[in-house]
């Protein structure tokens, strides 16, 4: 047997901290819920030509083969999806005679990336997705309701506060075309890299590898510098002397936008002109996020609309528009900070003491009676010395050790195995203390 | 683009289908964690050395390769796990120090096998485990504890009756110890078949491969055919006048299990001396499990103990005992047969609606209210005529659409799309029925 490691980019989580990651996601998943978006999960493999037709991921894609496949199997590539966006696209093709429209969707589950690991890169790791897809035409009020909804998400969860950064990719486009270039895809890719190679790096991957003019990097780099808490970046742009059509719509549905987030709290949102996003599917709005205090580690949220990715060849017209929370980016960052805590370490909040082998139904009785009124409860397994027992409950984080009674007119006793304090109590009344009662999590200020 | 198919073997369930499959999801969980059993989670692959190591099942083992990997990276081949017990053992192995034993742990993940898919045989499918592993000593006790808790969790959803048929390889490799038979493996993944050959077939590959004679086949084939509802099994056993030390504990252990099960209603749970279960790493008591009215699907829900699985290779005793439920084929069966249905197609209970674009911002605020009152809620989309939009609630069985107040003065008026009623009510006080409150899942008889 090969020797037992970690595998680099594959994070594993010690119990105590899978519970927070499950409240984590229990709390996205009920609030994703609260607003009226139902679930979906999707098989985690599609066919290859369908992950390789949706943008310049190939390198990051993993490939099936059965370990003991036949020759005629050898063509059916499988790959694992590298997100939710594809496979949900998918679905809605599939599926969509069953399904009602303006469809909303949510999905939760693991992807899959081969990148080279690195801190907050991983090859395994859940996401978190909202979209809405409709039929035909798809009124920009949900670019706007889609970031709305995700504030609220986020802000219930025990993360630190985070910064929305929102675009239009018809604005870069536009300012493009204003500028007269044509194939776009390859300069949005590369502006996309402004936070990785910085300006200088994006200016010389332009002008030599894609043969930008001088004239046409300047003011397309001065349109990426705008940031702006409003709808003020319109006049900024207007004053590059750009004019396109397509830069006009952009900045008018970006606009829209961000006037619906004028009710969040100040520093929420921001249109922010440099965020092009890396997949080529998204033709308007676009999205990232940050998490204040841990900007270094890039965009923990992000997504956009796309109106050409569902339902590609079939003469359906499905625009669409969804965001992504990258849930276990945040929670690898925030564990390995230390920054989330909670008060429990298994979910058991009453270690139920047995005295001898005879009294072990009486002791599984009582636990039952517990469970029934919502309180987690276990036996000991053994009848030992009481002080072992107590012992388990210890390093367990158990707070509470019960003792049955053990003779007849004798009454229940409960110990605060942490304060020591024994009292004498009705097993059909006794509640532990309030804040023993349920997984807490709290965050940690740096 | 390819044509967009279902893959076989790989399920995918509709919204409403999906819902019901969390509320199974959850109300396990729920119960595994009132017994004080804590999560985990462990990545989706493992080495294919480790995977391979643990039984007859290479075969099934999808192996994954980055799309663009270099020479380099060739050999580390790394596989989809098939269970989710061989990636605990890794777990317990791997983070030993950081763990406190016994411990008990679920873990409720996809697995992945490449067998050739059929009805109710998945390619991608949930388990949902519990183990407990212990240092040096499991007590036998675990062995009876497991299927008590999994019958508490099993009556608790919303499935058929599930029966328990229980064993203990020591019984069948005592037998075969008995008979003069050495090399045990085979015999007993040949006995495994017997639900799938039959008696003939399994005579056959006895004889035939294993080359054992016909007074070997007979009594081991006598004994598989013992089925007693309590501990009386072991007297029919000792009837064949079969002697070995290792089938007398194998039979005492199993006895011991049956009596504690006693307690549990009659047909709950059956000692049935053929179980062998396929993987090798089992020890002792083995469980598997049939959903009454569905016999002919076979085991829903599989384990056993084992007692060399965990920290091999490295000096450490860590027994374990657990026990899968195989959620996915025991829904894709009654999801098949139509045997599952619920009050709900999404999770919103009310639609508001939009009556012209100035009143949005009431619109949300009504849905917001909602909301926190635990009510989830949508606000209809565009301002477009009443009867589409309660169309839509009616599409998507949403029960209650809300007409916000269109005047100073006025009231909120609520109407329950089913009946057509429509009444004043007061915000911050209406509720729905208590039956349109919450997901109710019923199961149909046949």
């Amino acid at each position: 047997m090969s020797k037992i490691a970690p595998l680099s980019g594959f994070p594993e989580w010690l119990p105590e901290q899978r519970m927070i990651e499950q409240r984590v996601l229990d709390t996205i998943r009920a609030k994703f819920e609260s607003f009226g978006f139902a679930p979906i999960e999707t098989r985690a493999v599609e066919p290859l030509e369908q992950l390789l037709a949706k943008g310049e991921t190939d390198k990051e894609i993993y490939v099936l083969r059965r370990l003991q496949a036949g020759d005629d199997e050898e063509n059916k590539n499988l790959g694992l999806h590298y997100d939710l966006t594809v496979p949900f696209a998918r679905y809605v093709t599939q599926f969509k005679s069953e399904l009602q429209f303006p469809m909303k969707r949510y999905q939760i589950q693991k992807v899959w990336r081969g990148e080279r690991p690195k801190e907050g890169r991983f090859r395994e790791f859940y996401q978190a997705d909202i979209d809405v897809v409709a039929e035909n035409e798809l009124p920009l009020w949900f670019d706007a309701e889609v970031p709305l909804l995700i504030h609220e998400v986020l802000r219930a969860l025990p993360f630190p506060p985070v910064r929305l950064h929102l675009n239009n990719r018809k604005v870069l486009e536009g300012a493009g075309r204003a500028l007269g270039l044509e194939d776009l895809t390859p300069v949005l890719r590369t502006v996309d890299k402004l936070d990785k190679i910085g300006e200088a790096g994006v200016t010389e991957a332009l002008t030599t590898q894609l043969g930008l003019t001088a004239s046409q990097v300047e003011p397309l780099l001065a349109l990426t510098r705008i940031v702006t808490p409003d709808a003020s970046f319109a006049e900024k742009v207007r004053a590059l002397g750009l004019k396109h059509d397509v830069l006009d719509k952009g900045l008018d549905e970006l606009a829209f936008v961000m006037d619906t987030l004028r009710e969040l709290p100040e520093g929420s949102a921001v249109a922010d002109l440099h965020i092009a996003r890396g997949f080529d599917y998204y033709t308007g709005t676009v999205y990232e996020a940050t998490l204040l205090g841990h900007e270094a580690m890039g965009s923990v949220c992000s997504g956009g609309r796309y109106d050409s990715l569902v339902g590609t060849g079939t003469g359906w017209k499905l625009p669409g528009v969804g965001i992504s929370i990258g849930v276990s980016r945040i929670l690898g960052r925030l564990f390995g900070q230390k920054l989330l805590t909670s008060n429990r370490r298994v979910p058991t909040v009453v270690l139920v003491a047995l005295h001898d082998e005879p009294s072990r139904k009486g002791a599984l009785a009582v636990a039952r009676t517990l469970r029934e009124r919502g309180i987690a409860a276990e036996v000991f397994h053994s009848p030992v010395k009481y002080g072992k027992q107590m012992d388990y409950a210890s390093r367990k984080g158990i707070p509470y050790v019960w003792f049955p009674p053990r003779s007849e007119g004798a009454t229940h006793e409960v110990k605060d195995i942490r304060t020591g304090a024994q009292s004498s109590v009705d097993l059909a009344a006794w509640s532990p203390a309030e804040s023993d009662r349920e997984l807490r999590v709290s965050l940690a200020t740096k």
